[in-house]
């Protein structure tokens, strides 16, 4: 196989060209980075588990009709994936306070909220990822009003399926953010979930004992984060057949 | 305890008053009907099984934010919830043809819809519960297009989060049923989610077998409808503590 075009690698992901024009080779790295990757790590094992389960939830949000960019998993750590243009906002759906909220507002973590609140935080590192208004959104060009309806309609469906789905294994769901991108046909535009949805990019609370089985994990020292992740992809049925490569990070030419 | 003044007796359920204005009792009884009451039998545990299910995806609803009448769990067969107005409508969501829809446009079992499909059928056992259209609910006020235009969006979210809660355990959700009720607050008036959601008023296929786990199985003979239901709330975590109780059915006063 000849050495395939990178395109985009990011902290927790690298992007290939794909073998069709109009997709893209997604590969899921085992660097764990938190506080705008003023902490890293290697935490061997993370990403085989993120693409079985960024598969596993695009999957059932493509069967509830939530259009994304998932195509089929290739392998342990890859996935093919349709090219988007990213849109440059992370679109963040929180159910309860935690995280930067709970600092922001000084509400206590785990306090239940009056209704889902959606945020959106402009994508750039060197800036931390700022929370912005859809004013500066619309302002800047980022998106659209209409962009934005739609975002915030896609979000909150997403967010009562993966409710759903933590629901059914005893979970909470406590916020989580997704990736927005736009796919052309024509003179059409049509916006659909991109990037990944993993334990690295929500908030999972047990729902008995609180227990954190998220990134969480790993920004507050925790405990040991593929456990976690291993523990919420258990539930799900999705561990890896053979999960003992889980831990040896498959070479890629 | 006195003996509490039933309110309304259906096919699979009792209402009796409840302790405060505004709440009743609801009791989930063993039996079992279909096509409209042709078919009878009584299911031992039936009730006891739908009543734990029915508070489980009544919680979890409420946790998305979706609102519903239930209130808590009383005992095996019984559960507290909100007095509301039914709305004369069964709303029907269909990811995927079967039952009626099948038969009525041609449609094999099973074929992915284009997108989920909102439908009404009004509520009345004498005349069958017949198909209904938006004209002839608003005609006969039966519901308003404001109070349709909110029924359509609270059954697609309850659609989105029980796919999600399927998902999670391997089922797919083919279709479900759902009555939606009235609650006043001085001139306000809200929809909230009523009645139950159980495999009596879900179709269920198991997602790599195909095989049925709700009513249709009754409906056509194809097993035992309590092993059905027993295992769809085994997936989900929720079976009775003492699961000998269940094919006992408890006696009320």
């Amino acid at each position: 196989m000849a050495r395939r075009k990178k395109v985009y690698e990011g902290k927790a992901k690298i992007l290939y060209e794909g073998p069709e024009p109009g997709t893209l080779v997604q590969y899921f790295k085992d660097d764990a980075t938190a506080f705008n990757a003023e902490k890293k790590d290697v935490i061997e094992g993370k990403g085989v588990l993120n693409n079985r389960l960024s598969e596993f939830f695009m999957d059932g949000l493509a069967s509830a009709g939530v259009p994304t960019h998932f195509i089929k998993r290739i392998n342990m750590r890859e996935q093919l994936i349709r090219a988007v243009e990213i849109v440059p906002l992370e679109v963040i759906v929180r159910n309860r306070a935690a995280g930067s909220l709970s600092k922001r507002l000084g509400i206590e973590e785990g306090t239940p909220l009056p209704r889902p609140i959606v945020e959106f935080c402009y994508k750039d590192d060197k800036l931390g990822d700022p929370l912005v208004t859809e004013e500066h959104i619309i302002a800047f060009g980022w998106a659209s009003q209409q962009d934005l309806d739609d975002m915030v309609a896609l979000a909150l469906r997403v967010n009562d399926f993966l409710t759903g789905v933590f629901h059914a294994v005893g979970i909470r769901l406590i916020d989580f953010k997704i990736e927005i991108g736009r796919i052309y046909d024509g003179d059409f535009q049509r916006l659909i979930i991109a990037d990944e949805i993993s334990p690295d990019s929500c908030r999972l609370w047990d729902v008995k004992t609180n227990q954190k089985l998220d990134k969480d994990v790993f920004r507050h020292d925790l405990g040991n984060l593929a456990d976690a992740y291993t523990e919420v992809a258990r539930r799900l049925g999705v561990l890896p057949r053979n999960a003992t490569q889980m831990t040896k990070p498959t070479l890629i030419n």
